[in-house]
């Protein structure tokens, strides 16, 4: 069974909304082994959307419009879809009724351009909708689907989870799933993880992997697209050991896993605690690792020590330190990591300096320089990094470079 | 001027991310009066890709490609605009170049498979990329005019702004334009601005009002497509007089600004400095205001306080307030404002605590509760917030408030 998507608003077009109902549809139909194989968006406009339902039709079985069902003079997509199938618009008590009290419940006065929602075109079947006025609309035609859901994504969310996909499930007859493992990388280019993974990005179906490059990581995925929920997952066990055995080192997380997470879990895990000591990322590292709830067990305290009076007085890095390498410098660093951890009274420190640009760089210390330390109680280490990028995307790779250092050394 | 965006890659289509390309793009384009009347994605399919490029070229002059311009072997943009346009790719030594600089200045070994980045289509023009690896391509054909992007959004973003909107500009030729003017609000309900706003939300073209909630944000943006500049400025600026007699004391900026910006904007002009404490927000608070380039000509400190060992030995919050009030109290919000202050030797200090959950919260101190205090040398302020959301939420939220309370007592 292929699916294609129609996003239907003159708002889309003018890039002032962001489409996320066609991720959101694409990857639903996705897990549930129904292809997707193009989208497509158009403005409030009859006739264009005529000829993009004419073109989704000759493609795909299941044809899925987002938007337009408003009660509004541009929401055009029920008598578009009413002429398309030439047939009549037709006013459905239930609907109205429905309407009614949504109203009423809302302690809202009924407002008469409502009742446009309330004629759909005859021989069609709605869809009710929990979180909104406008219902949706499947209808069969020539042997196949075209289904009408309305455009915010709370009401379309619930709508597709609750009755438009237990419907295509049933109708596709297929229990195909695509599962998927995806891998995450940190410390490699994509292009160095291409070369790696090669052979694996060339697998043909049913398992696939796919690299997707993003700031600061590299991800693999493994798909496969098999009925048999025990032989795909047998398939992607076989492919994700065949990465591991390549990749380990960089690997830092699975699925949703984020960078932060994995520190956390660590630190949890081996009952330790951590302090940070920023300046160039500004409170970034901090923010990330507080992003994880039950953060409190384990990160005690963050600094941003912006200028070098702070550095000084409070994690008490020597000025003379600071006046002979330059407040950018390893040894500074490594001060920090060792402050932060004094402070704190942690087993971890990290300490982080550079510069987050755009100004403030010179020919021996480029914006993009950044050093990163992390302390012990028996070691210290420090590694120079040179990012590219603006000053929030240097900010976040040295915040991510940050936190796999400790990852790596809890 | 009619242009069609084409987004490329399987991993549009299969939902792991979104659209934010085709968003920015159109919205550039409207901006500049060049209209869009359809966009679509495709996968990494070559066949597919020819279809869709033949549709777009026969109903827009201007056709914009994103992704697919990557080094690995499922990016597959280049060779099928050569295929489509009968042309041969050749090798072409300059970009080549560069990409070797690029690799050089990162100190990576240069990878061999980047070497397809530098095959192009006879006899097209390349774009350089300052952000990252892939140019950018355009060609001209038949009288339209084909454009391939990167995918990523921070390599995309720069290329069009700096050399593809210019271009198009001047190729099109046309003095009409849509204007725009954002307001920016803090501290009231998109429900409570649209009845505010009412009236101007329901004005007809040439010039019209939007209204955008965002998190901790509702934007009011006035559009004006009117062929005279100074009329349509005239025009916008009526309106934008309405808005500030009516929400003036809610608004934090305009167009580009950020919270975080304005913030900086008012301790830079004024000749203030700030320190933040914070607990629940992470340091988040810390990272906004060090995005802002400049920052650390007013920014002296940020601490994190997690733990209420932090809070007391390094804030000098008394320990028998947060035995008696508890952590997350007024009393404490206002003792971390003004350790901060003492600590950084600040005009300003912030104290923020509360709790983000989606943990921790009792009867009276539910998940969501989050007092903000602020301290300068002559008072002490602290105001109680609830917010709802997941922890991610209740953190930008928090911070958004805190520096709105930054903003209003600089």
């Amino acid at each position: 069974m292929q699916a294609e998507i129609i996003s239907i608003g003159t708002e889309l077009l003018l890039g002032h909304i962001v489409n996320t109902n066609t991720a959101f549809l694409s990857q639903k139909l996705a897990e549930n082994g129904i292809d997707v194989y193009h989208t497509s968006v158009v403005g409030d406009n009859p006739s264009r959307l005529m000829q993009s339902l004419k073109l989704a039709l000759g493609r795909a079985d299941v044809i899925i419009t987002t938007g337009g069902l408003g009660p509004t003079v541009d929401d055009i997509t029920t008598e578009t879809i009413a002429n398309f199938l030439g047939r009549k618009l037709i006013l459905n008590r239930a609907i109205l009724n429905g309407l009614k009290r949504y109203f009423i419940s809302r302690k809202v006065r009924y407002p008469k351009d409502n009742i446009r929602q309330a004629l759909i075109p005859e021989g069609t079947k709605w869809i009710p909708n929990r979180t909104g006025t406008a219902p949706g609309l499947l209808t069969e035609y020539n042997g196949k689907v075209i289904i009408c859901l309305p455009g915010p994504p709370r009401e379309l969310g619930p709508m597709f989870e609750n009755d438009i996909m237990p419907y295509l499930k049933k109708r596709a007859g297929t229990s195909q799933k695509i599962l998927s493992r995806t891998i995450k990388l940190m410390g490699l280019p994509e292009s160095r993880v291409n070369g790696i993974a090669k052979d694996l990005l060339l697998l043909k179906p049913p398992v696939t992997v796919g690299i997707y490059a993003k700031l600061g990581e590299v991800d693999l995925r493994i798909m496969a697209k098999i009925a048999d929920k025990n032989a795909a997952d047998r398939e992607i066990k076989r492919v994700e050991n065949k990465i591991k055995a390549r990749l380990k080192d960089y690997i830092f997380g699975y699925d949703d896993d984020t960078m932060e997470g994995s520190v956390g879990k660590a630190l949890a895990a081996r009952k330790k605690t951590i302090a940070i000591a920023e300046s160039c990322t500004g409170g970034l590292v901090s923010s990330r690792l507080t992003d994880v709830s039950g953060s409190s067990k384990y990160f005690m305290m963050g600094i941003t020590a912006y200028s070098n009076d702070i550095k000084e007085r409070i994690l008490g890095v020597s000025r003379k330190l600071i006046r002979q390498r330059g407040a950018v410098s390893k040894e500074v660093a490594i001060e920090m990591a060792r402050g932060a951890r004094f402070l704190a009274c942690t087993d971890i420190g990290i300490g982080i300096t550079g510069i987050a640009g755009p100004d403030g760089g010179t020919r021996s210390k480029p914006v993009g320089l950044v050093y990163i330390a992390l302390a012990t109680a028996k070691k210290s280490i420090v590694k120079e990094c040179r990012f590219k990028g603006s000053r929030e995307e240097i900010k976040f790779q040295a915040s991510q470079a940050a936190l796999d250092l400790a990852r790596k050394n809890i």
